[in-house]
């Protein structure tokens, strides 16, 4: 049913989804466990892999359910009698749409309530921080975290979602769903694609435009555990961009706080976008041309001890959020709650997303238009090698 | 920049977005109006029909910004003294992607908390009734409603969007946000696209397949007020389906709540699609062969008077909703905040939507994984002619 060209390779060293080019849509989502037997996690995510393995390549999914040992039975269980469930038909004939399924491990997977759990905790990558609290950070933890997470990408939107709700249907009560969230691109127009901003986003550190040695900055080595060999880190943010306030600035406005032109995605002072950025020019009066509080200057790698992070740009559009006006006549008015998720591979977090987004966080002139409202960091494992093979089986062997 | 193939017409007795066939996704924005002044509704509208007729022909969006005259002073309106704005640049280049923009009036542009605002109280059509509460309804009054809606849908979402902001933009004193809601339609496979419960959505009654007579059920004739001859009552009703309950039944189940066998969206009884529904048919027992209380025959217009409607479908996929378990171990769950967002244009509402509905939300077995979150019910003005007139000239000329 699938074409070859719409099909994402599943096994591998890596697991798909990190490299692999952007799709159209995306859909996140986050589990909690609610098991205390470590097997359920074991047979969870060995029927994940043989689930999404049989997607990615466009086959249908005859859902093989798992009520789990260590859980309390469930008032509806006599609904999930059948061993296997059938395909729920919404994706049918839509084909594989470069669907591809990335399954990150949360901190509580580890150690939750300062409970181990599984007997995971001594093997918690250090890598695996928890995130500090930044500055302006207005985290919904009821949209953040989680013990499991899957990041499912698709040319097809209602394909990414077949593939979560059939993940989701594997196990309900060992696995529950914590937060689900959608993300769109657009069209592809040849050239680096515009965010929310309407700044082209991904020019350099993104998988369109990856960092050159990947071993280097996204995958893990042996500076961790083994069992993470060949995985990476994934910080997840969801940032609120007030875009009713942003789309009210001029355009050279804008441009001077990203610190590139808005039209052509040139670093202020170069005429193309890829041209090198001239931190050291300054204009007539003697000011930067790259103002010390763009957000070029801030986030750019030779500015950051040389943290990279391989970026996967997804926008999202929740709708708008009521709000009452400070002064008077006290109008009601709205926010739009939209923006960007961030998803940020990276070989270890400590040196690339923390204090890059502490520098950001504190000085970005940007920063006055965006607030991160949601937040994860996952231990993406390394990909399953071949058929019998399963993501998380390094951690759990 | 925009290809001939990409542009829908805008111009024309009808409004585009209607018969239209439906594109890949679509933007809900419904406004408020805070102004006491009719002019500033008439130049809105005006402004409104200019910006959709460039945004459609994939033209960027130079958005001649308005601060009314009936209004008060936005303390941030300083930002806003340019007679004409940029382009936000966020769908530039994507091109015109089957745009289309069609724009509604609500109950409260008539008449609001009882006044009669802008001297429209006695051109209020009879068939834009106040939609009755249904049984089981559980509206969200915050994404319901308003003085002015707009549908936008377009096969890109960031070009959706685009044209909702810069809409939006025009005049943010005069026209505020009231709510907006995404949704999305699957890629084409040439057959009825299916909805996220699994089945064929759009078999009768839908854009992909319209009633024959479509001044018989869709446009507004001589019955009702002569300034919406050519238009349309629009129905909204976002439609929450307990995917993860729906998900556990078996497909036989399903197939008999819908009334259709899911797989290939033949009526009970039948083998094919589009064959004839048999309700006489009995089985061997003597029962109904289409249950009672099948979706499929409460909702024929056989079994309705003839009523029929021009649906457009989009799911929509808003996340989660974590609530407690009422039994033991009261344990924290999700449902998906999930479903499809009905759209449904129509000659008169009280002929249709509302009697149609009634026997649904009382008799169909489907209802019981279906709550209606939020409900809309708007004026559909017939279409600007070419340039120089506006949607909206035959109300307030």
């Amino acid at each position: 049913m699938a074409a070859a060209s719409d099909i994402e390779p599943f096994w591998g060293a890596h697991q798909s989804g990190i490299v692999t080019a952007t799709q159209r849509h995306a859909v996140l989502a986050a589990f909690d466990l609610y098991t205390d037997d470590r097997a359920d996690i074991v047979e969870v995510l060995k029927r994940w892999t043989t689930l999404a393995a049989a997607l990615t390549a466009g086959e249908s999914a005859q859902v093989p359910v798992y009520q789990g040992k260590g859980v309390p039975t469930d008032a509806f269980a006599g609904a999930t009698h059948q061993p296997t469930a059938s395909d729920s038909l919404d994706a049918w004939q839509l084909g594989a749409q470069r669907l591809t399924v990335t399954v990150g491990f949360g901190p509580g997977l580890f150690t939750k309530n300062g409970k181990d759990r599984y007997g995971l905790a001594a093997r918690r990558p250090a890598q695996l921080v928890d995130l500090p609290q930044f500055p302006g950070d207005q985290i919904d933890e009821s949209a953040s975290h989680g013990d499991l997470f899957v990041q499912v990408c698709a040319d097809d939107p209602q394909v990414a979602f077949h593939a979560v709700r059939s993940l989701a249907r594997i196990a309900p009560e060992v696995t529950t769903l914590r937060w689900t969230q959608i993300g769109f691109s657009p069209s592809d127009t040849g050239g680096t694609p515009r965010n929310l901003m309407g700044f082209k986003d991904g020019t350099v550190n993104s998988n369109g435009h990856p960092p050159a040695d990947l071993d280097a900055s996204v995958w893990a080595g042996d500076e961790g555990p083994q069992w993470m060999r060949g995985g990476s880190y994934l910080v997840f943010r969801r940032i609120r961009i007030s875009l009713e306030r942003w789309d009210r600035l001029d355009t050279a406005v804008q441009s001077r706080m990203v610190g590139r032109d808005k039209v052509s995605g040139a670093p202020l002072g170069g005429h193309h976008e890829f041209d090198a950025k001239n931190f050291d020019a300054k204009d007539a009066q003697g000011n930067p041309v790259i103002p010390m509080d763009s957000h070029v200057r801030l986030s750019a790698p030779e500015n950051n001890g040389g943290a990279m992070m391989l970026r996967r740009a997804f926008s999202y559009n929740n709708g708008t959020t009521p709000f009452t006006e400070r002064w008077p006549p006290w109008r009601q008015t709205l926010a739009y709650d939209a923006g960007l998720l961030f998803l940020a591979y990276q070989k270890d977090p400590r040196a690339a997303f923390v204090p890059v987004n502490q520098r950001l966080a504190t000085s970005d002139a940007m920063s006055q238009f965006t607030t991160h409202t949601a937040s994860g960091i996952y231990a993406v494992a390394p990909g399953a090698r071949g058929p019998g093979d399963w993501i998380g089986s390094t951690l759990f062997a």
